[in-house]
Parts: C-alpha cells; structure tokens; sequence
C-alpha cells in the first residue's frame, strides 16, 4: 500500500523505467505558500556526483500539476510528477530471470507472480526515494520545525575527511559500503504523537524503514543505552519547559515530542549491486554460478540518502502535527 | 490512534489504574480455533516473579466477550478484557504535579491539558503491553509461522548465568538496566509485506516502537552491517526457494519476507522508575530538588518484555499473511 | 471492518446473545465533560414499550471502563459496554439450518461459513444499534450542533396521531411496516465535509446506510427535486452568512456544510421478523415450506430508530468537525 | 481526503482549470490485463454531445504513466492522468467573489479560506467524474461481475422516447432538470460487504454521494417499501443458492451480497449552473441583485451521469471483492 499518514497523505507511484513517477500530497491546509526552488534545491543533494555514486544522474525536473494556485496550495491534492530520463532498459532485462542478491528480485517475481516491471528495480528502485524529497520539502513548508541530517560514518570509517579516498578504494575493490546517517528536528514543541499506535518514534520507524537500504533504526542514545544504568539514561528537567539536560530518549517520551531535539541514526546497508562478481544459485541454470551485475550504481548509497532521511521525516512530522491541532 | 492494522486489526483501550483494559480484534476470519489457554500461557511469560521484576503481580485474567461461539472466531469482533486488580492508587496522585524522568508524565499532562488519569502512569503504564500478549496469541492461531524470542543481554551484561546476580546488584543500588532482545519467525514464506509504507520491516518497526520504553529496532545484522562491504552482505542465494546461505537481511528483501527467518533485535531501555533520589526540577516549587519515585517497579523490565515483543510481531504478521491472501 | 471515523473512531464490537456488546471511541480530545445521564437519557429514547415495538426490553446499563477520570475524557480512548441479559437463545438455535426471508442469516452462514454466532441475529442484531446511540451520545458533547429527529411516516400512514390504532392493526394481521424519519442537524457552521470522497453528505449516507434496515436516503429535497427545475432547486443567498431561502440542498453544498441547517431523510424497510408464516425454500428439506418464524419483534422498529439515526448522525458530524480544526 | 477503499484504493487529484486531472489505484494485484481501449470507451460515454448536454466537448484523451507493463498490471499502482484542454478560464474569475447559488463556490472559499482554485468549479467540477470512469473501468477488469445503467427519468419526464425534446424546452426556458439513474450488477457471488461499516449499501451509498450533484440513493424497492407490508418485502428463498422470487432488498441483505441482482437508484438534481438569471445575494455590493452565470453547462447532466455512477459502483465492488478474497 502505497499511502502514508492521516491527514497529511502521502501517495506513491512509478517505477524506475516507466514513464513517469509521482506523489500526491492529500490534505495539505489551504494557504500554505509553496516555494517550487526549495523543492529543486532539496532534490539537488539527492543527486548523484559525488565520489561513491552513481554516474546515471538524474535531472529529477518535476512539475506540479494539481494543487497549487497563485504560489499557494488550495487545499485540493497537490500532485507532483518527475519524468523518467536518462533510462537504459536494456541493461536489466536478464532481471526477470536471474535474481541479484540483496535485491528484491527474488520477492517481487514471486509475489508479483513474474507481472512486476523489473527494469532498474521497478518499484523498488531507490529513484522513487526522489518523491520522499519532493514531498518532505512541501511537509517543510508546513510545519515550524527545523531538520537536517548528518553523515556520520561510511562503512567502517568514522573519520570522514578521509571519505573521497576510502570510497575511491571500495570502488576499486569493485565493492559497496553502507553508512549511518543521523537526523534532527530541532525548535520542537510538546505534544507531537498519538499513542498507543502513531506514537511519534513508532511513526520515524516506519517511515525510515520504508526508506530502501534501511536496516536500522535507533532513537536518541539507542543501543548504547544497554551499557547505561536508569539512572544515567533517564534525563533530568532543568525548568518547567520540560528542557532536559542530557537527552537520551532523543526528544520522544511515551511516544510524544516533549520538546527536546528529536535526534534518531539510521543504518543504511551497503549497496547491493556491486561490480566484482557473486556467487550465486542461478534460476536459469538451476545450479551455482557467478553472477556479474550490469547497470551503473552507488558505491555507497548513504553518501546521497541523507536529505531522504530528512524529509521522510518531516512528512511524519507534517502528519502529527495536524493531528495534534485537531485535537487542541 | 489505537488500532493497528488493516485486516488484522487491534484496538486497545484502557488505562493503568481504571477499571479494566482492553482489545478488540477486528477482521479476524471466521472459523479459526481460538485456544483460551495458549493466551494464558504466553500471558503468564509476561507476569512478574522473577529477580529484578516488579513485586506488583497482576492475576492478568481475561474474558473474551464476542467474537467467539462453541470455540470459534465467528467472523465478529473478539473483544478480550481484563480487569485492573490489585491497584494501589494513592502511590501515584503526585504524579499531577511532579514529573518523573524518564516518563511520559510530563508530555501528557501538556498533551492532555491535565485531564489525564496519571495513575499509575495511565495509558503509557507497561500495563497494556498485555492486550499484545493477548493479541499476539490470537495472531499466531491465525498464521502458519512459529515465533519464539529470546533475551541476549541485560545492561552491559552478556552472559546471562550470570543475572540474577546481576540484577540483584542493580536492585541494590536502587538502580535499573534495559535489555536486547532478539524476536524470530521460522518457517516463513515469501512475499508478506506491502510497499511502498506497509514493508514488513516498516511495519514490524512501527509495531517495536510502540511497545514503551523501546529506543533501538535492527533487522537481520543490523547496525554491524556497517562494519561489512556489500560482497560480504548480500545473501548469496542456495536454492530456487530463496534460500540463502547467510541471513544479513534477516529475512526481509524490499519490504518482503524472502522466505528465510525473520530476526529483529530490539532494544529495552532502563526502566524509568528507580528507587534511588533523582535530581530534577520541581514543576511544583519551580527550583531544582530531589525526587523520590514511590510504587513498586522492575529492575529490569526486558526481563519480561520478550513475549510482548514476539506476540507483537505476530499480530503484525497476521495483518501481512490476510494481505498476502487478498491479493493471491 | 467495525470502524468509523478518522479522528473519532468509533469501534463496535458484541453479538446478540453473547456476554456483552460495546464500543471503544478513540480520537475524543481530554477534557470534554462526559455527562451519563444524557448517554442514558440517549437510550430510553430507543427502548422498546410502545405499541409497535418487541415485548424483550433490555434495560441496557452501560459501564464505562476507561478513558474517563474525574467526569471528564481523558484524550484516552473510552470504553462503554452493555452487557446482554433477558436474553432467550434456544427461540433462535433453529437459524444455524434455515434462514429467515429479509434476514442476514443466509448471507453470514455463506459468508461465515457456519461459524456464525446465529443467536438472535449476532452481530446482525439490531441489538447494537443501541452503541451508536451510546456513542452518538458522546459525540453530541463534542459538537456544538443541535441534533434532532421525528418519525414522519409509518408504512402508508402520513397522519401519525392515528399511529398506535394503526400497529396494532398491523400487529392483528402478524405483519409489520417500516417508516420514514427525518434527522436535523441546526447551528450549524460553514466548511464540514472533505471532497472528494470524504464529503459530508458521502459520509452521512454511508453511516446511515450501516443501520440495519435502511434501505434509502435523501438529503435535503432529495428525491422530489426531480420535479424541480434548476432555477427552483437552487438556494438563493439571503445574506454574506451564506443563509439561503430555500433549503433544497439539505444543508450540503459539494459535499461540504454550508451552513443552513442539515435535513435528511431515512427510509426504514419493514421489520423483517413477522409473525404470520411465511412461504420459503427450506434448507433442511430442500424444499418449498412454510416458515414460522419465532421470538419477539417489532411490528414498526422505524418507531424506536430515530434516536439511532440521529446519534448516528452525531458520530458523523463530530469526526468532521475535529478534521475542520485540524485544518484551520 | 481523496482516497476511497481498503485494498483496491483510487486517490483523486486534480482541479478543472489547471494541468491535469489524475487518478493512482493502487492495490490492484498484478497480471490484470489492462484493456485501454476498454478505458476510452467507457469515457466516450460520459462525454457532451447529446441534446441537453454541454458544448465544453473534453477529448478525455488518458495516459497510464506507472503500474502497467506488457499490457499486465505489475501490482505497483496505476497512475493514469488527463491533461485539461478547452480550458476557458477568463469566463470564470468573477466567482472568487461572486457565489453562484447551488454550487460550491461559497463554501469553498469559506472552507479553503479564498486559496481554492475558483475556476471552472475547481475541484468540485463534475470534470473529475472523468477519473471514477477510468478507475472503475479498471475495476470493471478486476472483478467477475456485470454492470449496466439505465437513464429512467429526466426532470419530470418518465417516458423517455420523448427526451430531446423536452430537454429543448427546459434549455429554450434557460434551465436546468435533474434525473433518476439505475444501476444493476448482476452475475453477483453471495458475501460481499464487511459489517458493521463496510457494508456493501453502506460503501455503494458513500461511493454515490462523493458523486457531485446526487441528493439521493435507494437500494431495491426503497422508499417505494414504505407502501408495503413485511410479508411482501420479505424476498422468498427459491432455491440453496439463495436466489429470491422478488428483489426488494436490492441484493444486499444485512449489508452483504445475497447473490441476487445488485439494485439502486441515485437521484441526479438539476444542474446548477442555469441560463436565466437568478435572484441572489451579491457578496460584492452587499445587497439583493440578480446573477447571470455564464460558461457552456449541462441542461441535464443526469443524460451523462450513468457511466459515472456503473464505474464508481464497480470500484466499490472491487474493493469489497478483494476484502472478501482476503478472508475466505
């Protein structure tokens, strides 16, 4: 199912080598003033170019069909379309029999009984992550809050003034990395989140762990958390604000923003096409072979997934946000 | 919001300290037999008991109400209730007024305008995590699959002979820790999980994240995967079936279960409530002052929380498997 | 699927002659005062006890479990039930085998697959309309709308001083009628309703239509505006209100209230339990027989649904107008 | 919101004057074929031409830019958009201060507080009917059913031999009628319809009212059954399969698809855009004046309206059909 949230919906569609992808973005207020540069500057730090990604780069013009009039939504959907360019089908055909590893090949011909557009991924491509952007950059626009995102390790290397160079060695190596990405929301207020099932970080979660690549998901201290005692984790009021002075639960207490910094990571696997060869059982043959995989990929997929990140988040912040004004 | 679900649906009510608690499981199909006694078991792995686990033990008896006739589900809503005894409800009245870290007792009584009932910390008390108990178990009469959990590490301990000794040694210090734990699901098949938003890992993270006092999700390696290239990640298929010989990707590719093992590792934090004084600001004399959290408390609440976890992913598995069907 | 609403989520749940029946109403903001009396003044209205309605009176005691403190919501969801009694299951075992003509019985035995609670109807029971009224209840304290309704026709009879001479002739003969009621809602606001699909009138006759019996429904002039030429059906602007001459429209302009008063009507088919036997296909002998069907019945049950209709009407209303706010 | 259903789910975007008009359907299963030419003729018959219809002739030229490939649904959603050509849009700007009676404009600009997109009616226009009839003539693909529609009174006009030219008349005076529709599907299975809300008359009634310019919908016999007694409403069982002598319940029995002919009558009112001048309150000069409206309109939009209300009745179906798949 391809809609998130309650009152600001999102709904996805395309796939990699069709025609066209697009959102539609239901139940954004009337009146919210609509920036289409922000929109293109977001969609530019998605792009490709850097060292460690792909050299198919993707103009991502949109245009808005629907929705905005005189610069400002009219409460009508707004829908958003991005034509698919730059496309070489014939690069994935053997996909419909040969699965990748790591990819979702195997499950979506199963599933989709062999129906699925398997070009480039279909669906599954990470291109429909431009749509995210897209949308997020409009969720922007409607809500008080400030993100961003930050890259804070790549594959193993924590120490990024040396990235250029160690992704320029995986590549050789003919091989991917993954990263871990964190994001922020900071000028918060109290009250974002609906228990017991929208809580706020329940929300994040679902929405990072739609994001392709995405294998783990931790709030605040996370997992460090284990090596702490109660009485460490727990974050001490300074005044009536609810301001904490650490902030181990990452801005989310019981599911709602208590007005502290939403502060999450993500892990985002390594990419799993990679240029050196992998062993692998072949549905043609029906026995082990080496499997080259075609195409032109992302060494390191995390270096570009940061802004996805950010603006998956703010949708879930969009979301929550008119929920909990309809209910003040 | 308080349902989950899109054809498996659960609706829970009730607060910690009110009259009973409650679930109402919608879309459940007619005809499945509906074993009164596996909910009493897995319900029973939930209570207290053991060391470092609350000394307030709750019978946790239940009736269902409708939704069942000669020992099957009729088509109908099941609701299951079970009543609040047991109750000491003065430990809690201050809580109007003071805060405690690490709980939602602050950020509700903004959300709620005061009107919350913050006895015994309400709807966010640990409490309703038994109507996922309860749920989960009428889940798993509804699937195929087998589920099972297991607790790996206590605090910074990861030998766990050693826990009680350990946790006797926090409850000494009047202290608390959280816990890992790992959830599983064998004898899966392909294809459950619905993108763009409902992917098995999206869903099965949204339903973790929802359990209080729940600050990490991974899925398959997780957040090690970092350490790994993508050569060493993808799982090389074995067979037509989708088997693979390593599970990185613990069971999920794209959203959708590859028919491998299903496993997640979920992070628990330190209980909140602790028994030694805490530095915070007081919301009712407005200067910093020490408190003292009354009540009787877990040392160690992911001692019990395994089942909550494991029934919680079965009730994200039913809706998947009813959604898998409909479009077979 | 036993919900309605998007923001105020009514969840039923309760067969006929089982334990209970109730209804869990999530997304109702903290602090609304909860008056009972007027919940049991609400269900009076649709008791049984005049000529024309069925000798079982149930004196439906409700309780509510949570969700309330102190007399007022607690942003918690509230929890109401009714318990079943004077309840006579073996008039109703027969059901199981042959199905009543203008009953659910065939058609939840198909698609039940015999699993079905039969008992007096199950879920099929006009019995559960009495937790829409309990709800409605609820929601007339969230709204500030006057609701109202009147019965205007009983079967064939328009002059409804004579209505009680009337049944009883119908009840003479071992017959039944249905009726024709009028639901009002006045005080209204401009802008409730949410196009495309969730537009006020869209959701009123959806809501209607869920009550049993309901075979028809108009808004506003409705069906004789077929007579009507555009330049007489049209409502002329009387003032910058928006207040019209004429109400054709029933209060509904593109879906969305425009601020005159809300004006439906609902047609109740007759009762379909009647005393006189009635010929039909038996399932048992697989053949022509003549059917007697047992139990006590309404001779016009349009007599006691108003009081349904308008809660009902309520539920509607009260979930738009928390997503009016939402988007303001 | 502009999304309707739970597993065949269509969302509406689009307003008359600007770019395009789209639909996403999403949760169609893959390996549907996708006759387009089954799709253009379906809209042909909702276009202008006829005597008493608009002289604004829309091509309706559709493009399907996502979720097709090889002629095969892929299981990813369909986005299929209309580009709005014979736009005229200077006719129109003078309704962002002037309301015309029986229209939306006045509420809607109260509602989306003067942002909406006034032209041509925005997105109250009866244009985005164009979308129902492509997305049901998909869902005409998905299901095993038959549907038809039949026109059976226009204004006052019941024999319909006669129609051009009373409709000449009614547009010689300046104005306007309405029209009653029948819509049939038969072929039907027995269990369609999810009580208590999704019901089958429950989801066809909302699914109507969406529908611009429907003041009224019955099932069966409806208002017609308030003449009858229970022992002639009641349909006879004539044989296992449920297959009734009389069809007074329209099909639906307890909300659910008795396997019987599916019947309903939807009342079209008479458009509101007229010729002759109207009487109405000017909100430029604050006072009484009278209005011209201009623009090229429908005498009888109901003439167009049928293949409208059979599509929008076979998404409906669709939706309830996979539901029903789900849980058998």
């Amino acid at each position: 199912m391809n809609s998130y949230g309650t009152l600001f919906k999102v709904t996805l569609y395309g796939e990699s080598h069709q025609e066209a992808i697009g959102v539609v973005i239901d139940g954004i207020p009337a009146g919210i003033e609509i920036d289409e540069a922000k929109i293109t500057s977001d969609l530019k730090k998605r792009q490709a170019g850097a060292i460690g990604t792909t050299t198919r780069i993707e103009p991502d013009l949109f245009k808005i069909t629907s929705g905005v009039f005189k610069g400002y939504s009219t409460g009508s959907p707004i829908h958003l379309m991005i034509e698919n360019v730059n496309v070489r089908s014939k690069d994935y055909e053997h996909l419909a029999s040969q699965p990748r590893p790591g990819h979702a090949d195997f499950v979506s011909n199963v599933k989709y009984k062999g129906f699925q557009d398997y070009r480039g991924g279909g669906r599954f491509s990470g291109r429909l992550t431009a749509l995210l952007v897209a949308a997020g950059a409009i969720a922007k626009m409607v809500i008080p809050f400030q993100l961003s995102h930050e890259l804070i390790q790549v594959g193993s290397l924590t120490d990024l003034s040396k990235m250029d160079e160690y992704l320029e060695s995986v590549a050789r190596q003919g091989d991917s990395v993954g990263g871990l990405i964190e994001v922020k929301a900071t000028h918060m207020i109290v009250g974002l989140g609906e228990p017991f099932f929208n809580k706020l970080d329940a929300e994040i979660a679902k929405m990072m762990f739609s994001i392709p690549a995405v294998k783990g998901v931790e709030i605040g201290t996370g997992f460090k958390g284990l090596e702490m005692m109660g009485s460490a984790f727990n974050d001490e009021f300074l005044d009536e604000t609810g301001k904490t002075k650490t902030n181990n639960s990452g801005g989310v207490s019981g599911g709602i923003s208590n007005g502290n910094d939403i502060v999450l990571r993500v892990m985002i696997k390594p990419t799993s096409s990679i240029q050196r060869p992998q062993e692998t059982y072949s549905f043609e043959t029906n026995q082990k072979e080496t499997l080259q995989v075609g195409g032109r990929h992302d060494v390191c997929i995390a270096r570009r997934a940061g802004i996805v990140l950010e603006n998956a988040l703010a949708i879930v912040l969009a979301d929550l946000y008119l929920l909990h004004k309809a209910y003040r």
